[in-house]
């Protein structure tokens, strides 16, 4: 491939804005699994409970910020301060879960709806791994181990909330917790995490950041 | 009712000073909330596991403290500065758990004494709830859902906190939590929190604070 | 025994330099007891979750400033940031959890190594209550409550963080936790949390501080 044209893309993805298109994708994912999770339960669930439900939900499509605020001893409510982001969660939970004749959940689940709408979510989730690194990086310099965990925390908190998001909807499933068996979108963040961290030192890696960036997406894509 | 009257109850409600009667009630009906919900075995266990036991009142007398302190990301330890407050509380939990021929326990669960209790309880949430508010409301300007949480969480924490206070005994019920069958105590702070938080932006509503006041009173009182 | 070898050697505790050795054998035993928790299954976990056992050894190993972290609002990632303490607790895990013929989980199991690693583990510990003491003072000057707890957190906080701990490892006990029935450390440090509280009170407790500490240690080590 050319070089300027991978320059070219490369600084495209990293200056795409993530609001709406990429959250919605982000949003959707997150709802439906929180849905899938209920299994046959969903309906009944979401008509008894709407609270639980919709705090089930906030807590997932928010859980990377959940995460890094707790550990870095930030305000936990933070991204309920974010107006437009929680009303566009809301918006996108109100859909999958009582959208008439259901079409919003099974449009979603279509193959080729799906991997768009996860292709979206994996740039967003590189997005969010590299600004957990640079805010970490910020607060503490030299901590390259809290840059990781900050960053992993971002992209993949949601397999660590998941526990008490269940919680949330009165289930308690300890036995299956991501940090028992990571998957790979939690491996993925890990190593755009360290990669992250060590571009900050710029001596240890000499590519433009755009590229890195690049790298870290496609390592996450698999 | 002639509205000088009015004006002058809720401004007199209003100006109510909280510390010790207030209190003491509030303290009184958490701490028969602990020891009703270990039923047959409260006896015993108050005397093998003091320790639990007196955590377990603490954490419900100041519950929406903590929630609120946890959410803003201030110390979680704070409600353990005001001396006075925990000695008072710490005096109820004696009083309740071992008195002599369990009178205190007795007298407290009387109908009208009850009733007394949770009258002046009631006046205390409503206090408690505007203050949540007026501080989410000091921190974070402009994020009405933040001050609507946050007035939620101080009024009405002892729900969410119960789950955690149970652990604390040795008790893990988590299908048996606040957000998933909220009381009616719960609701009436949600819509306090809520007219609280539109009364700030001066716009929404026009009457005097402390009809307001007095109206979110009644709307608790159910 | 004379007065000038005992405030020698009092003055001589108290300057230890806890890196490396005594954290060595903090770590050493914490990471046993997760070991231990494990009991039959700790060859078979340790192999097929890494992430896991690493994590729930760091938390064991930090329990205390975790504890305390969370409970004073500061951030909970904090301990993170000490590269060498982290890097020697991950050497003691990986040792501990995969030497060679087990060699070095079979000497520390061994009683004399045991009972030396445990002195050297005690005079940390009260090390960890003074400085816990001391930096909640510095921070809430009067508040002599929140000294205790801070201070006891900081010494005995891996009773509390076990039952988090073991979540992490897919585990969920609630009813062996440490508040229900505190062990003998527990109830030392909370002992030598109140002392070193007093003291900041000069007029509580005349003796010199080295013998305050002394005292301290001893009472801990029963």
């Amino acid at each position: 491939m050319d070089q300027e044209i991978l320059l070219d893309a490369a600084s495209r993805v990293q200056r795409l804005k993530m609001f709406p298109y990429f959250d919605i994708a982000h949003y959707v994912l997150m709802v439906i699994s929180v849905r899938d999770d209920m299994s046959g339960t969903a309906s009944l669930f979401s008509r008894k409970h709407p609270l639980s439900c919709w705090l089930s939900s906030m807590l997932m499509c928010f859980a990377g910020s959940f995460l890094a605020n707790f550990l870095l001893g930030e305000p936990v409510i933070a991204p309920f301060k974010r107006h437009d982001d929680i009303l566009l969660a809301t918006v996108v939970w109100y859909l999958v879960f009582y959208s008439p004749f259901d079409i919003v959940y099974k449009f979603s689940k279509m193959t080729p709806v799906k991997i768009a709408l996860s292709v979206l979510k994996e740039v967003q989730r590189a997005y969010k791994v590299s600004h957990g690194v640079a805010h970490a990086a910020k607060l503490y310099p030299n901590s390259y181990l809290v840059h990781i965990l900050v960053g992993t925390a971002k992209g993949a908190g949601s397999g660590v909330i998941r526990t008490f998001e269940q919680l949330v909807r009165g289930i308690w499933a300890p036995a299956h917790n991501e940090l028992l068996r990571p998957t790979f979108a939690t491996k993925g963040c890990l190593a755009a995490s360290i990669i992250f961290a060590l571009e900050k030192q710029s001596y240890y890696i000499s590519a433009p950041h755009d590229i890195v960036y690049l790298v870290c997406l496609m390592l996450q894509h698999g």
